[in-house]
């Protein structure tokens, strides 16, 4: 109680004028974002912790053995970094397992015979049974044409959704963003209309033979139908078969969604000096998908998370602020620990000035976008504008825009939220794939990205009112 | 005659007040970059083209059968992008050959025994001979510690020269600058003082098993004794035994300078439709080192530059000045080919409104930096970047910096010499190695990068005065 009034109190006195005036940035504060630099750029625990992560863990799916491993080796690393306090937040995640190899091809066509494509079930996917199906397959470019068709055309079939991202975008992001909701909803929407399974394209701008798997959901009343990603090089083949002929494909997967597992959120924090209920967290994301090593998605966001409070360690930096970094449960099928997370902050009445995600690869760093509900956003957009240029000879830029989907649901609390956003030409290459290995990553541009976090995160925390 | 008296009247028409004024942009202006992009990212040329350079011809080591491949293949894609006109400049190179397989490795070691070194001749290096020759290794740091040693200490021994990049650099051509010293220039010093050969750390940020070879040259009146490089991973390795024992290395190379071969600049252009004689060169260098493919170095800043013009026909833009192409020869080991172009210039007194080369990969554009000797560098930098604005939507920077050593030889003709800067955080995992395969460019970032020059070139054309 006593413990309790005594942080209202401190936390009130950000609101004091002479306190929580915010400095001018000056050459010290220059010659501290280049230490932060050559600190990041000369040691190697990033690309260490990742490796031990990647290599000696691997893929780390929600309820599976390599996610239990994964949440210990980071608690373990975090009490090495000489913390105020490492702890565990419980959170009770899905645990859908992938089941054998998914067997996909295509059977008996005319001109080619059968003709095996490179398939992976899509995460939360039901399986076809051990016999698997088979039925005729209907190209489709998006949902609304599957409403279009109607049961007409789709009852009974394999609907096959292939609208590829868009190359003109600059940001993969946004071209992957406009074409996803083939994946995520393309099953609930053919199954409407009658469809017995759905194959989607893989969400990459690469032709290439491998397919990429992701979340998908169902929709309540709607039967639910398998749901599997096929390779982009697959997808140009039976495309191109479609064109001449009619196409029945075999399908086989045995995935399946088992009872709900207890996870964690991991967490460390470094407590602020003057405002140590304000917090500005930090953080990725632990759990992968199932193939690949989870390098790029999100193993790098989370070493560079542990990073930037590293860094502020052999800095000898003393935050303001508490410095809180977070890994996330779950943000690949079920966002439970990022909802976890909110929900508990706003039952204990966290106060949580400002959270950064890194959830968009390991690659050079570009900048920052941010958003928030709160109607200071602007303001506050503007003052750490005002001590960003100490960034910019860094290449990066400030600007608004989206953040993470970790960190969302502190979105309702008004927190300003950042996604820290490296350059994303090759992430569709890797993401949600068998490729998305530690060798993808590259040492000095995930270094560079921590060193970038941890300068944004000192600016916030030194700067901020 | 006649056709010259009439374009020195043309060229004379730049310095007309009404014509040579230099327009606003407007909003046609940003659309049409936007289609260069457009049209870069939806078509695959520069990545088809790499493709054959890279894996039909592969590594173009001037005088080699395959750089005479490269010249007639790049003339012969030239001759399909319906230019004004294509021709080859003869040049003569130098045919420096590399030999059998290098071997170097540490010779009866007291604590491990004979240990195999990765190493590649540089380029220029004479020979062991076939015997081979062995001697104790000094390590040194730098070449003024070759000359403190003194003969007393170097005469007869093998010099290692171990000094790594600078991580901290955050452009890694800084870096390399700063250390390829040792490469270039470390055999002459070291043979001045009496070494009988010299092994050079490879110039990399990673640590890994690839030797990295280059460009080195002798001195007149120094002897020529024979130059390696070793993967950083058995530097560290030879230096760590160098702490706790003499050691004695076998080191066998069998390269050689042979006659002098004719080869080519490979040139195509299209004519400026206002001032024909003032030339907008856009560039990179067909030779590339013998391991690998030269992918990166600089079959991407070749298949760029020749994009370029493709761009400029497919989206019917009609430049004011000509717009040219000059894949130069001989880059690595001589410099032949940008020197012979310049020296013609000067000849045919051509003038070089301005040149762009793009020789440091082909990865994620960053930006341009430009250099000068002219007297109205600033005032025309000034100028430049008043429309570069319509740039920046593209995450581009122009500053003043370097250029490209192809176009450097333009320099005292006083043209405004342009350096295409794409991300160097990995342009040294690759150069001058066997890793420089077309797998390692990715397609993206390598059609970005022909979109960003040839907006640059646009608004020099557009906009120049």
């Amino acid at each position: 109680m006593w413990r309790k009034l005594f942080f209202i109190c401190l936390s009130g006195l950000s609101l004091n004028p002479l306190l929580g005036q915010a400095s001018k940035p000056t050459d010290a504060d220059a010659f501290y974002i280049r230490r932060l630099f050559d600190e990041a750029l000369t040691g190697n625990s990033s690309p260490d912790w990742l490796a031990y992560l990647c290599k000696r863990i691997g893929s780390r799916l929600s309820g599976s053995p390599q996610a239990a491993a994964a949440v210990e080796y980071t608690r373990q690393v975090l009490e090495t970094l000489d913390l105020d306090s490492v702890w565990l937040q419980p959170v009770m995640v899905p645990h859908w397992v992938r089941g054998e190899k998914e067997v996909v091809h295509i059977v008996g066509s005319p001109s080619r015979g059968d003709i095996s494509l490179r398939a992976l079930s899509l995460g939360n996917s039901i399986g076809t049974g051990k016999g698997g199906l088979t039925a005729e397959v209907i190209e489709v470019k998006s949902l609304d044409e599957v409403d279009q068709l109607g049961p007409g055309q789709i009852t009974g079939k394999i609907v096959f959704y292939n609208r590829p991202m868009d190359p003109r975008s600059l940001n993969t992001f946004q071209a992957y963003g406009s074409a996803a909701d083939q994946r995520g909803a393309g099953a609930a929407r053919a199954a409407r209309q009658g469809a017995v399974a759905v194959l989607v394209r893989s969400m990459t701008n690469q032709i290439d033979g491998m397919p990429h798997t992701g979340g998908m959901s169902y929709q309540e009343g709607i039967p639910q139908i398998p749901a599997l990603a096929v390779s982009t090089e697959d997808a140009e083949v039976l495309s191109g078969l479609l064109k001449q002929e009619r196409v029945r494909i075999f399908l086989r997967n045995t995935s399946a969604m088992l009872p709900d597992k207890l996870s964690y959120n991991v967490i460390g924090e470094i407590r602020g000096s003057d405002f140590p209920e304000d917090i500005i967290l930090v953080g990725g994301h632990l759990d992968s998908w199932d193939v690949g090593e989870g390098a790029h998605d999100d193993g790098a966001g989370c070493v560079q998370a542990m990073e930037v409070l590293h860094l502020f360690r052999k800095t000898g930096y003393r935050p303001r602020r508490t410095i809180r970094c977070v890994l996330f449960m779950n943000e690949e099928n079920g966002l439970r620990g990022g909802r976890e997370y909110a929900a508990q902050a706003l039952r204990k009445k966290e106060k949580h000035y400002a959270a950064m995600e890194s959830d968009r690869g390991g690659f050079t760093p570009r900048g920052f976008t941010c958003e928030s509900s709160h109607p200071d956003f602007e303001d506050r957009l503007r003052r750490l504008s005002e001590s960003f240029p100490l960034l910019e000879p860094y290449g990066l830029f400030l600007k608004p825009g989206g953040s993470g989907a970790d960190i969302g649901p502190l979105k309702p609390q008004g927190a300003f939220l950042i996604g820290y956003e490296p350059d994303s030409q090759r992430y569709f290459d890797y993401h949600h794939t068998a490729a998305d290995v530690f060798e993808a990553v590259n040492p000095r541009e995930l270094k560079l990205g921590s060193a970038a976090m941890a300068g944004l995160i000192f600016l916030l925390d030194k700067f901020g009112r």
